[in-house]
């Protein structure tokens, strides 16, 4: 059992130091050897672990995603309607520095995923579950008399998710424009067009 | 002076070349070697046009910039307001195939320009450009008095901007989620939600 949970433990290890170059260097400088030395591997010691970079990759981008869902699950707990939309929101918006990290290795893994079909996937199953999610608390708002008259729920889902997905690109490329304070403004301008004429 | 107008032209045909590479197969696979293929010239006839595969993509991605932005001028010309700010919108969603394979050519950037502050700078000069020409809609539009109260310009033309650029990552990964038809109907909701109560 130890040695089990070494191994698994050591696999998120690499996982860890294989964000921290991507966040830092981009995609191109994650190789094994980077990877290894960043990690304090010997070069070649990951092979036990990950049989490729892609392989590593394919996992590294998976444990963000878990991660990411992990802590929504969490935020959201014990909400529903608009306060669990908000706090989904703010969960993958990236208001700190965990979740600029985030998406600073979000972006490199879309553009894999433009031509690998098992990332594509990966994002997509997580889009699926987010949308799934974003519609259950809509459906909430909706039957807690939360929503203005008219609101189109599918319209509002693929909005919020287009708005997150976005606030990642800016957050990354120009933290400036796109600063805690702005982006929670923008989510709550959002979360405000759904209940206008109700309050 | 026609030697002059036929090396833009060429200069153009390889810029074409790129691009189909990018959108097709990947940023990887786009090497001067298949970027001559993909044009039609002999290998190593580029570099009369291009030093190097980072100076044509340089170029590669400010034409793509320059083409949208030729386009949304167009669009916009002759509107204000609410009017103006859907032309513009309209314009930069991926609603058909040529704007899709904008998204596909953009994402490999936005993942280059994390790391390369040339990149980052072109990146950065469109969305200037773009903030700047949504705050003028936006104050038209109040000039008019088209917005309901309480409209927060600089917010409204960020949750614009994250909007459009989510959509070019939708549209890319999931083009069944992100259609036309949802696009600019998540476009029109948040058109609607600026002036809701005006009408």
């Amino acid at each position: 059992m130890p040695k089990v949970v070494d191994h698994e433990a050591r696999r998120v290890d690499l996982v860890r130091a294989t964000w921290r170059i991507v966040a830092r260097e981009g995609l191109a400088r994650a190789t094994m050897r980077s990877i290894a030395e960043e990690a304090g591997f010997a070069n070649g010691a990951l092979k036990p672990y990950f049989a490729s970079k892609s392989d590593l990759l394919a996992y590294a981008f998976g444990y963000v995603f878990d991660q990411t869902n992990a802590r929504i699950r969490e935020a959201v707990s014990g909400h529903r309607g608009i306060a669990a939309l908000r706090a989904f929101g703010s969960e993958v918006l990236p208001l700190d520095e965990e979740r600029l990290d985030e998406a600073r290795i979000v972006l490199p893994f879309w553009q894999e995923a433009l031509h690998d079909p098992l990332r594509a996937q990966v994002h997509a199953a997580s889009m699926q579950q987010w949308r799934s999610a974003l519609l259950t608390h809509l459906g909430e708002a909706a039957a807690d008399g939360e929503l203005r008259a008219g609101v189109d729920a599918d319209r509002a889902a693929g909005s919020l998710l287009n708005f997150l997905l976005g606030a990642q690109v800016s957050a990354a490329l120009m933290p400036a424009d796109a600063g805690p304070r702005a982006l929670a403004g923008q989510l709550e301008d959002w979360l405000a067009a759904l209940t206008l004429g109700e309050d």
